[in-house]
């Protein structure tokens, strides 16, 4: 199985992906943990390029840097993951780049996902979990880290749009499973795990 | 105009894209040279990743790179200076994506455009130079260089389709005109200006 997490920063992510794969080894599953940008050599190079805050970078460049990132960690860490029977656990993948830059950069659903299809190589999700938080609560939540990268730093109206962009992702993809990421770590662990058990 | 230069590497493109420049500058043009992949600070990290020995990239990921860095080379450099009335060289440009992605990894044609297409943001060179010289001549001339990068230590086989590709590509499109590489610089020179002459 093919799980990613999405959401804002500061929404929980990581820590509920930490939990399930404690609970996943125990059930005797071989778990990989991945992220996006990033999980191989070259993709996490592309990922120090699209944080840098020294780049105004263009939309459709931006757009293209991450589905570069995409491809090669597909290619090199996902699929043979899949392939080998892992549970793969990953930080952030399409929906990210569709909320992103299909919605926050403005780009539309339609032309991220004609860039992005290549990239997939035919892996999809199995189950999306989207980490849903208020702009103000996720910006209260970063406001804790010192320095901002490229895409924190992008101002409120930004943020607003990627949030209502992972809302109506979430309204018509089946993969996605929405979760009020203002609620306790131990309930929302324990919907992941119902809804990953549901799913075995 | 947008003038291109493709063809391999030692084919004598830098030497003729000098020249050119001189002689446009002397009939009171405003010149800009770049190249690809790279031209702007960004695509020049991405040339710095694409060329680098160390990764094995994954053909999509390699085609999806490229793109990045064309999308926004045209948005911070080429567009711009069109727009302002200059004449831009361009050491390759989209011609080299459709050979060596299209035809020397076998990507094909159609997805090497596909993926480009947004990041071109309409502009399209107005004459393409295609410097053709074949690939045991080409290698001939690479021999006198120290340390090969990775597209150049691709091996025969791809360069080979690489050439068949350009040649393919110049046998269909209006904008490319072949160069016979092996002539005398004077001689090459003079068909660029004539080209260029005519379509003033």
């Amino acid at each position: 199985m093919f799980i990613t997490f999405e959401g804002p920063d500061g929404s929980g992510k990581s820590t509920q992906m930490e939990l399930l794969k404690g609970f996943l080894k125990e059930k005797g599953y071989d778990v990989v943990i991945s992220r996006e940008p990033g999980g191989c050599p070259l993709s996490e190079e592309v990922r120090r390029l699209l944080l840098d805050p020294a780049y105004e970078v263009n939309p459709v460049a931006e757009a293209l840097l991450y589905a570069a990132a995409r491809a090669q960690h597909v290619a090199e860490v996902i699929r043979p993951a899949l392939s080998a029977g892992k549970m793969v656990l990953c930080d952030r993948f399409i929906h990210s780049s569709l909320a992103y830059q299909g919605y926050g950069r403005g780009l539309g659903e339609e032309l991220v996902m004609a860039i992005n299809r290549p990239a997939l190589q035919g892996v999809w999700p199995d189950a999306t979990f989207f980490f849903d938080l208020s702009v103000s609560d996720a910006l209260l939540r970063k406001s804790a880290q010192k320095e901002l990268d490229r895409l924190e730093s992008a101002g409120e109206d930004f943020h607003g749009r990627v949030i209502e962009g992972f809302r109506s992702l979430c309204a018509k993809m089946p993969e996605m499973v929405r979760l009020d990421a203002s609620e306790t770590v131990e309930k929302i662990q324990q919907k992941i795990r119902t809804t990953i058990e549901l799913n075995f």
